[in-house]
Order: structure tokens, then C-alpha cells, then sequence
């Protein structure tokens, strides 16, 4: 190894801070060539600067690193509120740039960096898609280790580093996160080396980690299975020969790891640097008589009142000129040579490295024919299928055929054979690096399914692998995914903001199968039942979020093809793992998905040829299910009367087109669903999810919705539905109150659908099992 | 200490997994009084018989302590999909009869207690609220250490047991609640004892903590800030005897931390108890030739086959006999003397503990009159104040006047003092175990402001200690509640099937105090954006939901007091921390949060003697001034037109009747919207909530909602209502827009807000703040 040039190091370091601070405050007078005047200083103060030089001192480091090995890196900052620093280290190795021509690396574009930062119009004040070399919004804390984690997963030559601030460290998908390690394959991934960043406190609070003994820490370190090194100190000179060392040692020990990886037996211990340096460090020691430097109080804008106080602006001039500005950048604004003595150049830079910008590596996935996978149905509602079991077979041919290439994953709480996905093991196993006994099924150090009974891991993972361009699946119960309703929204916010950026390259959608759902929770009940992630999502941005309920096996197939070739999305497919009616062969399954909604003719009595007197719609498998036998019964007591059965696989098509892109125009919801016709509507999910999309359409006023309402608990398929008012017999009766005219004529009917309601209550009651001749239907021919 | 008797332990234990398993398999011949028949099998075999043994060794071991110690004890069953086991339990010792006195403890309650078990219309198959003794739903994993905790802060004599399985422990949210140690003080909170029980599988993997080495385990614990105990094995009486010297040495070294915690230095570490027992223990060995004991086979229902397959009949025949019944339970199935050897009496009892139905425990809030902390609104909007810190000063008086009972904490994830709750440090400390410096402020051991950066634990920890009879608040940033989503779903389910219970006392409700909300996240942006959790809670439970949107600093006191006073309601307040108008006095606050919604008469213009052209909706402090705005633009440009100004505090006001007790009756809601005029609605967040709800009223079809639709970003805080459209001048505009025959008259008027809006464009990007003429608008006398 070079002897390390610690000056050098030094005053990168001291630039990027300069570069932190200016961003802050200055709105001009960028090299302080003149003496700091209020009317340089910018009118809001707004920014973090208390973590900003902890990360600055990361970047400079690890450009070292980089350069020196010629390592190929990416950085996940989980302070990444401290904005100011990674934008300061992306403009001094020339990424900011590259991506942003007008954001020259001399004086007039550093003034423009300065500027923008946190003001109206300009770049927001977080590590947000906006900055070059990021893939983790600094916004939410929780889940960088994770993101570094799905990063490095089948990029073996990668080195992800990971800045894990302490108050990030509290969260608890954080502190899940390190058992990642039993889950990296030495052989087949990258390595991740966490940087645990103590700073010492949040926003106003000690933080947990800094304040318990070393020797507890240490324990803590190495229970998560990690081989802790130590970097502490407030003296630059020492804490740059400190960490460039712990550095030097972490990428020795990971060589070795990489290198005995094929022949080593057992799991191994990888390094993690602890890194305790003051909050703030380098900024005002005090401020109106308080502690500052080292304190909670330097997490945003420690000197507050610059354009009105003089005696703050004095402080923070001197703050400023503390940098030595003069020594680190020439007169036309250019950092010196000695300041650029580490950087690395082209994509090895950390603000340039593809990875970080994902979809430039992405391929395309491959995908085997559906025919491959398709049931025959001849005749629909003939045939049983478990939906999931079908996909699975799709999802394993994706899983060999990406067997060399290693860009798809699978991820799960636990789920995925219990989801109907086992094929998948015929080519992958489930990854895992612990122990394993002779008893085990699947496990292996090179598995593409991930299962961890952490939602949080799952989505945290996964993002992190679509992020940086390859692709997967997460299936989860549906209830449970709220569990990541947060994320979710992180990673849309994500995706809307990076779809107008036109350097970056789109990436593979985020694709959840939610199965196990709201109407089959058999074992489970009530705590188990929850269909609202759909509308947790539809709140989001329309151009991002997918919503698909494909009715049966072929639908499935078709809208899992559409979601696994897509960019840029996030995809909610809702299907059931359980034994459910086969309704449309393949051709017609595929030309229905793509329609998204459409009338099913062989099932409803109007022939097309005159106006139904009724609309029957359904989105999703049970109501689907119910709808069709509520319109058999239709036709057997009432077969004068005209229903129309329309099926909705893409529930966002029932919004208005100006609301989302998928929306349909009135005229062709008004061909569907009538202007004036009674609509009765079967949904999966809360009943008033399809009044909201629908409420502007001429027929809303005759909407009728059935849905799930909160009634779960343990009990049988056709229970849930009777509990819910989503029943075969409740449908009928619904149609008889709001067609005009059949309420007296059909009298009799109606009374003959509630006894079957009483019939049902009473059977159960006893027998604890669904009526004979509901569990033996099938759709009559 | 006396002898331990080990067979009468076992007696217990045999008994309880007898029970457990005769809950999942029979619904006849309960004693195998006779051999057994495939009619004597339930014809639907649900639950979990995997962590039942588990369970109930905890339980049988519990009692002796219990019962020979007098300790008062809680236990928190992580694991609670284990139903079967706790419902033995409490069968066993009674409190079962005692709560369900159908369900006798003889031979015809057990037949019941079977029958009953996942059957539709009995119970459950998870500890649900149905459970006595419980307070944790056994459904979604993670939070059962966060809720012991919640338990036992404030309860210095209570032992708080909490069961950890292994698969729950790979959760973040579990993961994080470890370090809850350095939270609870040994003077006045209780004992958490978490015992973590590795049986090795989680539904069909194994788990990570089973498969790591003891050494590494030992020092993830230890870095936990715990001194493990463990006991490990599967022969019985082994088993029987470590566990019961565990429980010793553990409750001793509890005993000699509370004995010298008052003179103590430092922060003790807390005795963990790692169980190491098969999973499915004692149930079948193998099952079709594959090994099932000690498995992820065992999870549910091991032998699945019953009714029809001999072979499994006989094996569960034998398996139910291993037991050995006759010994157990007498000729009319009552629990011998020697099975009920340790099981405490009265309140001691597991299942009859009052603190897991604690609002037998609550006492009603000391809460001084809101005159003490009003402010003085001579004129609406004339005055500004921080609606929270108004509201601060109730918080600290409830927090002064329960300094001596102790019953009120507040829970926050590291924001009291930013958002203007720093009063309560007035009365009471942050809770904080760890190290200290002298630079810290408000620190105290027996603090009872809870400040951690995980919503994770703040919303378990409160859950825990409602659960228990207490209260509380938790204050979050608006965006990121929504990382609990799913926790406060589970609580509003438990909290609807607790409703129900008339053996459930109400407990006080879970109140949240939503600020730093969407509209003023001048620090961080687009991230840190979303009013969406109002939508999330609105899904849920209408018996149980309240939201109420304060538009300023009294009526949030009037709806704080009213939220402080209720039971068993998740009460969701949202209001801003910054500088806003003051509209009402208190009394005017008062009647107008008691109606939830009202006309303000002083701020429309149609004098209330003739009808309005057009109504001004707005729910939401942002909103309410944008539309008291707009309402002072037409009152200048357009005095003719009748404006009525309508605020919402209570949006659940604005449902049907029928959907939501507080929801108005139609004619109510015409009188204040009419049925024919345009609604112009400015709202808080996602605008088509506003629809949802209001979609049935007669004057829907004229209602036009602004609010939040993701156009967010680092910005000022009157750009961000133009971004969304929520804007004065938009909103005048909607109103030219929108009510008859303006559109020609009033171009003008139009076109003079389209060049506001211009010219707020302009002059932001130039100065980077918002309009003189926005910044100081005051409402006009």
C-alpha cells in the first residue's frame, strides 16, 4: 500500500465541509472574496449540518479506497438528510457535473450549488433522486442497511458501504437489518461494509448506541455477527490516520473473505467500523453562550440568526474561513489538485458508479411463453386452480433461466411454499449462510428466494435490488404488507421523482403478490384480514402505482407477465393461493388483462343485443366467484331479467383519465356500466374504494358497493362472505331491491335468498363447515 | 425456598398440551372416555400446535412462581397464534369458568372448550382480546416485548413475562424493542422478563437465532444489555428442573435490582431467559414418513388427515394418550389436585390478572380547565399562536397533577420539544437509563416523556401501557405514522372485539397528535410528505376511529381534553406546530368542536338571511386560513356574492349516519352545504377522502375538494398550497369557476388571482420566499 497522504485527505474533507456549510447559508459571495455581508446570506436558513461532516468524512475516505484498489463501490448514506454533504462530495469528483452541466466545478457553479440547495425551485435539502450516486432518499430512517444490503446481493465485486447514523440505528427495521449477514453469499454477492456513524444525538436526544459502554456495543456488534473495528476521535489528523487504517483493514479482511469464499466452510465474520466522531464537528463551538459542536443542538442550522445578528454572522465567517477556503480551491473556484488527489475518476466515482443509477444495467427479464404455464379451460367455471401454484410454475422458469445471469429474487416472510410458489425450488434455493441441519428443505448459500419473517427486510432488500437494476417479486400476506406502507411510500415518492430525471435510467417495477387474503384467513381471522394496502397505495402517485385483482390462474399469468416486463412501477397484484374456478382460457385472459375490465358475455343474460336491467361488477376472485353464482341464480328465478356480468382486473380503470392513465373515458364506463342501470358491485376490498375512483362517472348515484366492512374473524370461505354482505344470496337480494319493478315481483325470490342465509347460519352453526351446496358449485352449462 | 415438585409441574404441562391438542382436533369425547372415532374430529383441523408446548411450559412454570413468591404477574404471549396453549392455561387455573362460566371446568366444559376452538361462531384461534389474561393479539409479529414493556412501566411491583418465539424475533420491530433497557427505571416501573423461545422454525424455515452460535447469541443479548440465563433440552424432567431454577435465579436477581435500585448507580442488567425446546414437542414424531417433531412441521396441524386416514386417527389417538388423561383429570373431568398443585388463586392468576384488563384499573385524568390555558381571541384572526404549545401547556398540567399517581406518559419518536411540547419538562424527565453528560437537558431515570427514534416502539410501548389502564399521547411527524400502519390496525381490531366484551372494562383511548404535517416541511420535503394516515384509520372500525382536524390553537385544547377523557378510541388529532391565527374563543371553541362542524357566520359573507351562492368547506389549520383568505378576496372584489364558510373539525361528521355514529344526518348536512350550491372544499389531505365520505349526500354531485396531491417538495410553506392548488387565489378562482353566470362577470377578478399566482412564481424563484402580501396577510376587520 501508498503511504496516505492525510494533508490531502484533510483537505478534501475541508472542502466538502466548506462546500456543507456554504450550501446552507450562502446565496452569494460563494468564495468569500469579500467580507460576509447579510445580503449573501440566503433568507430561509434551512439544511442538517450536525451529520453533514461525519458523511463528508466517509466520502473522503472512501474515495481513497477507491482509488488506491480500484474498488468498485457504491455508498448508501442513511443520514442522508445531511444533503449538503453528498452533494458537496459529488460536485468536487465532478458527478455533479457531468449530471448537472450547468453546476460548473469552478466559482460561478459553485455559487449555483450553493443557491439551489433547500431554496424554492432548486434541490431539496435531502439525499433525495435528485442527487447523482444516491439510491436512498434520506427522508425516513430505517432501512439503509437493508437498501445496501439488496444492492450488493449478486454483484459480487461490489463494495456497498452503508453510513448507519445513530438515531437510525434506534429504528427498528434497522436494527432487523443486521441479521443480513446471515443471509450474504460470499461467493455470489458483494460485500457490504456498514459504517456505524456515532455521532452521539438526534434531533434533540442522546442516541442509545453512543451512550452504552463500548464493551456492550462490542457485544452487540459481534452478536449480529460482525467483527467490529474502532475509529474514535475529534483531532482530524488522527481520526483521518484512524479511519483510512480501519478501512485499509476492513478491505483486507473482506478480500480474504472473498478469496476462501468458494472452500470456506461456516458463515464469515465481516468487518464493521465504528466511527464516533462530535455531531457537527468543525462548526461553531458555541453559540449565544450554548454548547453547539457535539450537541444535538448543531442537527440543523446552528447559527440561526446570520442576517439579522452580526455577531452570528461574525461567527459564521469565521466558521467559513476556518476551512482555509483560499488553500482549497483556485481562484477561478476549482478545487486544487491536492484536494482532488483521491478522486476517482469516471464510473468509479461514487456520485457516477452505474449501480447507483440501476436501470442503465438492467436486461430485460427472460420470460418463457405462457402458454408454457396456462390451464385449458374449455368451458369456464369447470376446472380448479390454485392461482398462485400457476404462477409459480412461470416464476420458476424466470428463476432457471436467470440461473447464470443472478439478476432475480424472490423475497417472503416465510411464505413462499405456503404461497403455492415451491416450484420455484426445483432452481433456486433459499438463501442462507447459518447453520443448517440434515433436516432442512432448500437452504443454500446461493439461494435467489430471500425468507426472513421481516416484512421490513423483504421490501428493504428487494428495493435495494431493483434499485440497482434487477428484478423481483415480494409476496406477503395481504394484511400484513401495511407493514410496509411506509417504505412504499418512500419508494414511490422515489420513482415519481426519478421518472423526470432524464438521466436516470428506468428500473424494474416493484412487484407485490398479495396472496393469502382478507377472504381466506381459515387458521387465522380477524387480526389476519386487511385488504387496504390498495388504497394505501392509490393515494400515490397515479403515473407509479399499478393495482391488478387478477379473477383466476390464466388472468394471474397474464398480469404477472405485464408486471415483471415493466419499469418504473409499483405493482399490486392480489390473487388467491387457494383451489378457484378457472373462468377464461388463456387468449381471452390475455386480451381481458389488457382491456383491464370488460363485460363478460357467456356469463350475463343480456346477449348483448338489448340494455341490461342490471350491471353485476366484480374486481377480484372471491366476489368474482360470487357474482357469477349470484347471476346462475339470477337466471334460474328470474331468467326474464338482463344482468350483465363486468369484471375489473385493473381497478384503476374505473378512475377518470385526467386521474390516472390507466382511467377510462366516460364513454367507454358508460358502455360498460350504463349511465342509469342499477350497478351492483362485488370488491374485494373496502366497499368505498370504488366510490371514490367512480364517484365522478354519470351512473355513480346507481353504484351499490359490497365489500369486506371490518366483520372477520376464524371461520370458513363462505362465512366471510355471508359475515360481509358479499354473498351469492345478498347479491340476488340487492339486485331485487334496486332493479325498478321487481321488488313485489320478485318477492318470493328474495325470501327464498334470505332463508338460504338462515339456512347457512344455522348449518354452520352446527356443522362448522359451508352449506353442501355452496361448497359443491360450480357454474352451471 | 421449598422443594420443587417436578411431577406436579409435569402434571401441568401434560394437562395444558393435552387441552391444547384436544382444542384442534376434537369436537367429541373430550376424555377419550371411549377409543376414537373419525366423528369425534372436527371436520375443518385449524391452529397452531407447533408453539403450544412451548407456551404452555411457560405457563406451568409462571404459576409455581406466582403462586410461591405472591408475585404479581403479567404475561405477554408473543407467540399468541399458540391459542390453544393459553386457553389451557387459563382453563386450568379457572379465571377461563370464571369469564365464561358456560365453559365449566369439568368434563362438559372441556368438551365445549374443544368444540369451541376455531369452530365458526366460537373462538378464535389466536390469544385474542377473548383470551383472559391477554393483552397482545397473537396475530401480527413484533411488537409483544414493546407492549411488556408498555406493561410494566409504572407498575413497580408487577413482573412483566413476555414469550418470544424465534420467528417473531427476526421482526424489526422486535429486534428494536431490546433496547427498551435502557428505558425502564428500577424504582417505579415493574420487571420485564423476556424469555425467548428458540424451537428452532418458523413456518417453514428455520430461524436465525437457533442457528447462530451460543457464543453469538450470548453476545447479542449481552450487547442488549441483558445476563442470559438458558435452558435447553427435550427431555421433560430435565427441562422441568432448569427452567424452574432459571425462574429462580431470574426473579432473584430481579428482586436484588429493585432492592437496590434506589442507592444504585448505573443501569442493571436484566435477567433474559433463552428456552431452547423442540417445536411441536411431545406431538407426533414423524407423520407419513417424514420427521415432524422438532420441525417446521409441526407448525400448524401435524397430522392432517384424521378423518379419513386410520393411520392418523391412531396416531393422534396415541398421541392424546401419551398425556396420560386418567391421571390428569378425574372421573368428571375436573384438573386433579396434583395438575393444580401451583396454580395461584384470585387476581394472581394468569387469567385473572386485573392489569390484562386494565380499565378495571384507570382512573379517570386530572385535566385543569382549558381557561387556565386558552388564549384570548377578541377577533378572529388577529392574534397567532403554536396550537401545540397551547397544547403543551394542558400536556404539562396533566403531567404535574399525575406526578404521584404516575398514569400518564407521553411517547414520541425524538420530537417533544420540536413540536412545542417542551412545557412538560416543567413536570417530569425524558426517560433515560444510560449514560448522561453534563450538556444534557431533561434527562431523568424516572422520566415520563418517552423519546426514542423508532414510532415501532413509542406505538408499542403506549399500546402496553393503555392496554394496562393507563394513558397517554404520541406525538409523530404526520408522514411518518404511517410506519405503523399495521400496528394501530391490530389495536383498533382488539379494541372493536374488546367493545363487545362486557367482561372487558373500556381502557383509555390511544391518542395521536399528528404534526409537522404535509404542509409545512420547510426542513425536508417531498420524504417527509403525506396526510394519508387519516385515510389508513378511516378503513378501520367506525365504533372505534375519531379523527378532528383543529384549525387552531382552542380548539385543539377542546379537542385534546375531549380525546384525553374517552375510552376505547384511537383518536387521530392532526394539528400544526407553527405560528397560526387564532379564529375562535374558547367557548366558541368548545361549541364548535362539540358540533364538529358549523357554520362561521362571521367570516361568510350571506349574513345568514339569505341563501349562499356558494359554500367554503375546509377542515385543517392550512386549509381554514387559504379559505378565510379567499373569503376575504371576494368579500373585497366580488361583495355581492353570498359566501358561507363552513370549518370541520370532526370529519367523521360529514359520513352517513349510518357508517359512523358521529356521521350527520342528511338534513343536517344540507342545512350547513345545501343540496344545489357549488362546495368549494379545501382540505388537509388526499381530497378524494372527501368524496368518499360525502359521496351519498344530495349535494355531492356540486362538491369540488383541493387538498394534498402529492406535488411536494423543499419548499415555502405558501408554495406549497399553489403547488397542490389549495391556494387563496386558486380557491377564488374555483368559485368564479364554479357558481353560475360569475365566469363572465368576474373575469377580471379571475384573471387578477391567475396573475397572483404568476407573480408568486416569479418573485420565489428570485427571493426564495413567499410574497410580502402572503406573508403577512391578516384577517381584515
Amino acid at each position: 500500500m501508498p503511504r496516505i497522504q492525510l494533508s490531502a485527505l484533510d483537505a478534501h474533507w475541508r472542502a466538502a465541509n466548506y462546500l456543507a456549510a456554504g450550501q446552507i447559508y450562502l446565496m452569494d459571495n460563494p468564495l468569500l472574496t469579500e467580507p460576509l455581508r447579510p445580503e449573501h446570506i440566503k433568507p430561509r436558513l434551512l439544511g442538517h449540518w450536525g451529520t453533514s461532516p461525519g458523511l463528508n468524512l466517509v466520502y473522503t475516505h472512501l474515495n481513497r479506497i477507491i482509488k488506491e484498489r480500484g474498488q468498485e463501490a457504491l455508498c448508501v448514506w442513511g443520514p442522508g438528510h445531511g444533503g449538503p454533504a453528498v452533494l458537496a462530495g459529488s460536485w468536487l469528483d465532478g458527478s455533479y457535473t457531468q449530471t448537472y452541466p450547468d453546476i460548473t466545478r469552478d466559482a460561478a457553479g459553485m455559487g449555483r450549488l450553493f443557491q439551489q440547495f433547500s431554496f424554492p425551485g432548486g434541490v431539496p435539502s435531502h439525499v433525495a433522486p435528485e442527487v447523482p450516486g444516491s439510491i436512498h432518499e434520506g427522508g425516513e430512517l430505517g432501512y439503509s442497511l437493508a437498501h445496501a444490503y439488496g444492492a450488493a446481493f449478486d454483484n459480487p465485486d461490489l463494495l456497498v458501504a452503508c453510513v448507519i447514523g445513530d438515531g437510525e440505528a434506534e429504528t427498528g427495521p434497522l436494527a432487523g437489518s443486521w441479521h443480513s449477514t446471515k443471509f450474504l453469499d460470499p461467493v455470489h454477492d458483494g460485500a457490504v461494509l456498514p459504517i456505524l456513524h456515532l455521532n452521539g444525538y438526534k434531533i434533540a436526544n442522546p442516541t442509545v448506541l453512543s451512550r452504552i459502554p463500548e464493551a456492550e456495543l462490542d457485544a452487540l456488534l459481534k452478536g449480529y455477527g460482525h467483527d467490529p473495528l474502532y475509529v474514535t476521535g475529534s483531532d482530524p489528523r488522527r481520526v483521518h490516520r484512524d479511519l483510512a487504517h480501519a478501512l485499509d483493514q476492513a478491505l483486507d479482511r473482506i478480500g480474504r473473505i472473498k478469496a476462501e469464499a468458494p472452500t470456506a466452510k461456516g458463515r464469515p465474520r465481516w468487518p464493521v467500523i465504528v466511527l464516533r466522531t462530535p455531531k457537527g464537528w468543525t462548526g461553531p463551538k458555541t453559540v449565544d453562550g450554548d454548547p453547539v459542536e457535539d450537541t444535538w443542538r448543531s442537527h440543523q442550522v446552528p447559527l440561526a440568526g446570520v442576517r439579522d445578528n452580526p455577531e452570528h454572522l461574525r461567527q459564521l465567517e469565521d466558521w467559513l474561513r476556518s476551512y482555509r477556503p483560499q488553500e482549497l480551491f483556485d481562484a477561478e473556484g476549482r478545487p486544487t489538485g491536492q484536494v482532488l488527489a483521491y478522486t476517482p475518476e469516471g464510473p468509479e466515482r461514487l456520485g457516477a458508479t452505474p449501480h447507483a443509477n440501476g436501470g442503465l444495467l438492467t436486461r430485460s427479464l427472460p420470460i418463457r411463453p405462457l402458454e408454457d404455464f396456462a390451464v385449458p379451460v374449455e368451458k369456464p367455471g369447470t376446472t380448479l386452480h390454485e392461482p398462485t401454484r400457476v404462477l409459480g410454475d412461470l416464476l420458476a422458469g424466470v428463476m432457471a433461466d436467470t440461473a447464470g445471469r443472478r439478476d432475480f429474487r424472490v423475497v417472503g416472510p416465510d411464505e413462499t411454499e405456503s404461497n403455492r410458489l415451491g416450484a420455484l425450488f426445483a432452481h433456486t434455493g433459499k438463501a442462507w449462510q447459518a447453520r443448517t441441519l440434515p433436516t432442512d428443505q432448500y437452504l443454500a448459500r446461493d439461494g435467489r428466494v430471500m425468507e426472513i419473517l421481516s416484512e421490513h427486510l423483504c421490501q428493504g432488500w428487494l428495493e435495494g435490488y431493483l434499485l440497482t437494476g434487477r428484478h423481483g417479486l415480494f409476496s406477503s400476506y395481504e394484511a400484513f404488507v401495511h407493514i410496509v406502507d411506509s417504505m412504499v411510500n418512500q419508494h414511490i415518492k422515489w420513482l415519481k421523482t426519478s421518472r423526470a430525471l432524464p438521466w436516470r435510467a428506468p428500473i424494474p417495477s416493484l412487484n407485490y403478490l398479495l396472496t393469502s387474503h382478507v377472504w381466506r384467513q381459515d387458521h387465522n381471522g380477524f387480526s389476519h384480514q386487511d385488504p387496504g394496502f390498495v388504497d394505501h397505495v392509490l393515494n400515490k402517485s397515479p403515473e407509479v402505482v399499478r393495482v391488478y385483482l387478477p379473477p383466476d390462474a390464466n388472468t394471474l399469468l397474464s398480469v404477472a407477465e405485464h408486471a415483471l416486463r415493466s419499469r418504473d412501477y409499483v405493482n399490486v397484484i392480489v390473487a388467491g393461493k387457494q383451489p378457484c374456478f378457472d373462468w377464461l382460457s388463456l387468449d381471452e385472459a390475455r386480451l381481458h388483462c389488457a382491456r383491464g375490465a370488460g363485460i363478460w358475455d357467456w356469463a350475463g343474460s343480456d346477449n348483448g343485443d338489448r340494455a341490461p336491467d342490471v350491471v353485476l361488477g366484480c374486481a377480484g376472485d372471491v366476489p368474482t366467484q360470487e357474482v357469477l353464482a349470484a347471476t346462475a341464480l339470477l337466471r334460474e328465478h328470474l331468467p326474464d331479467l338482463a344482468v350483465r356480468v363486468v369484471n375489473v382486473v385493473d381497478i384503476a380503470r374505473l378512475m377518470p383519465r385526467e386521474e390516472h392513465p390507466h382511467g377510462m373515458p366516460d364513454h367507454e364506463y358508460d358502455a360498460l356500466f350504463t349511465r342509469d342501470k342499477p350497478v351492483i358491485f362485488a370488491y374485494h376490498g373496502y366497499p368505498w374504494l370504488i366510490h371514490r375512483l367512480a364517484y365522478r362517472r354519470a351512473g355513480h348515484a346507481h353504484l351499490h358497493v359490497r365489500g369486506y366492512k371490518e366483520s372477520g374473524t376464524t371461520t370458513t370461505p363462505f362465512d366471510m362472505v355471508v359475515r360481509n354482505d358479499l354473498d351469492r344470496y345478498r347479491l340476488v337480494m340487492d339486485v331485487i331491491d334496486r332493479v325498478p319493478g321487481l321488488a313485489v315481483r320478485a318477492a318470493a325470490v328474495r325470501q327464498r335468498m334470505a332463508d338460504a342465509r338462515t339456512r347457512h347460519h344455522a348449518w354452520i352453526r352446527e356443522h362448522g363447515t359451508d352449506l353442501p351446496e355452496v361448497a359443491s358449485w360450480a357454474w352451471p352449462h
